[in-house]
């Protein structure tokens, strides 16, 4: 079977210690979900006597008002990650650009459909800023590129005036992109920073968008996509069965749209977090890289078991080293209230 | 957008009338959902801030303990259609061969992934009845064929022989066969009928099992296939994201696996009630087909508005027009509780 690659597997930690984890591997909310979405999704429990709404209407509308795109334009899916495998199997591109390092399924889904991955290396030097350097590797060769905003597990989002360019360019060259902003919510610019109002001028555009970080409901599975390419998403349905998303997640998504303070209130808990954290951090000379996300990317050179150790003292963090283009001693962690940042400071300097 | 083209769709159904809908169009157990799998589905959403487990440890421990099979030969899915499809993907056979009529996501499936679809076309004379006559359908050109036992929308199982000798025949020429089991549990046969004995012997086979019917489940989402190709195993989850089944539906299925009563208390619902049924549409001159099954099929030649005729009085039943193989005569209607049968014979009489 596949290993599993990614963080937040709390029941293979568990077997590595006995008592409470505090999770620093996923990505998620700090504030958790909210008691709203829970309800919700739990009471919708009762009426999964029913097949699912195959067509989310309800969501659907309510996600297209709130993100100010036409209805049309929007296709969910059973997370965000069920729709970079269906826009694998629905384009099958011969080649496809991915930064190094990011998230780690877009390789992946690309791979299983066959289609030759091209890299554009990140570099610690400008920490691991995106730059006009990806401008040349946007060849005409390329039919897809995926781009993270900001970027997991580096923490960077895409300046506005590159990504324009980055779109101007594969627009121009007939290159697919593919845009994940599936963090943006929880990071500094919030959704404003985000590329909806680029969606109708270019139809080569796909944004990839979850509740699951937002409203901490990675175990329900809600993604959804948007573009305005109405041909690709007809596809992207015919490439997967019509019930992907479930009752529960339908209610919880609904329910989640009702309560847009909640990323809000996050974000500027995260800021502050973020900063005490990095603080904290640095003076334990371990090199933090600078995020704008719910998240940071450390490196402690040449230490490449602080994950077992921390582990140890029931904290579990994200190892980095199965990221192409990182190595065995970077991590990431999620930024989490502070009390619990205090923990991971507390578990860091003994084992340090 | 795709069409939609199944059972179950009470959204719609509720566009053409104002009330309470009595579902018949979608074939899942009349005894509801069980009380424990509801609790235990509702309380996994508390637990939704944790990614689900990626390997559905828990759940796949006990599925291959109670269907007698090897742990590493159970792959679970976001439903069993969510396997049909990642199967395609997977494989992307060359040709596919399926029943006419059948389930039509095996199709759409195939054809998502470029396959050319060859139909083996079942006859009403015979009552939609299997024959050896498949047999010589199975030819070398193939490279998957799917069979749904009993089949949807039929009710008819496929005889042990036959199946042997369909075995045998895929096994000597090098086709995957697929066998979709969904309805089995609740079936005449049970799953004594099954084919989880000959899983070791065939690698070539693959049996597809959901929880959605025989526990009323099917907005929550939870299918699985058996193999003892772990290599095939192995490439469908490549062909997916490793978050496929969500948190409340892991949950769901351990709690389902201890209710063993459940389907099998429906069984002997069933069969009473499908004889009942049986003699009332017999009698209000609809040609009803023999079914092992928790559903039946009926044709009244010429009348191709009844679904229509009966959502008017608060009834929904699947018209089968949209099936390869039959007509728009054709309707499916699930076996339900004795009152509700009632009810869908007293709408019957009126509108006939």
């Amino acid at each position: 079977m596949k290993a599993y690659t990614h963080g937040g597997d709390i029941l293979t930690a568990k077997m590595g210690f006995q008592g409470e984890i505090v999770d620093f591997s996923a990505n998620l909310n700090p504030l958790g979900m909210p008691e709203s979405v829970r309800r919700a999704a739990a009471a919708a429990v009762k009426g999964a006597v029913h097949y699912p709404d195959p067509l989310c209407r309800v969501l659907t509308e309510g996600i297209a008002r709130r993100d100010g795109v036409e209805r049309e334009w929007v296709l969910c899916g059973n997370g965000a990650a069920d729709l970079i495998f269906r826009l694998a199997f629905a384009l099958r591109p011969k080649r496809a650009l991915v930064t190094a390092p990011t998230f780690s399924e877009y390789q992946e889904a690309m791979e299983a459909a066959g289609s030759e991955v091209v890299y554009h290396r990140l570099t610690p030097d400008n920490d691991f800023n995106l730059t006009d350097a990806v401008l040349e590797d946007l060849d005409g060769r390329l039919e897809m590129a995926f781009f993270c905003t900001p970027n997991n597990p580096t923490g960077q989002p895409i300046a506005r005036g590159l990504m324009e360019r980055i779109l101007e360019r594969c627009a121009g060259r007939g290159i697919r992109l593919v845009v994940d902003e599936c963090f943006l919510a929880l990071s500094d610019s919030g959704e404003s920073g985000g590329l909806a109002g680029y969606v109708k001028s270019y139809p080569n555009l796909l944004l990839l968008r979850a509740f699951t970080k937002c409203y901490a409901m990675p175990g329900l599975r809600l993604g959804y996509c948007i573009t305005s390419d109405t041909g690709l998403l007809d596809r992207l349905s015919r490439c997967a069965q019509p019930w992907s998303v479930s009752a529960p997640a339908q209610a919880a998504g609904v329910a989640a749209l009702q309560e847009p303070l909640h990323p809000l209130l996050a974000r500027q808990l995260i800021e502050v977090e973020r900063r005490w954290l990095t603080g904290e951090l640095t003076g334990l000379g371990l090199r933090v890289f600078p995020s704008a996300a719910n998240y940071l990317l450390f490196q402690r050179a040449g230490v490449t078991d602080l994950r077992e150790r921390l582990l140890k003292r029931g904290i579990l963090i994200r190892s980095c080293a199965n990221y192409v283009g990182l190595t065995e001693d970077y991590y990431r962690i999620a930024i989490r209230l502070r009390g619990e940042n205090e923990r991971l400071v507390r578990a860091l300097k003994e084992v340090l």
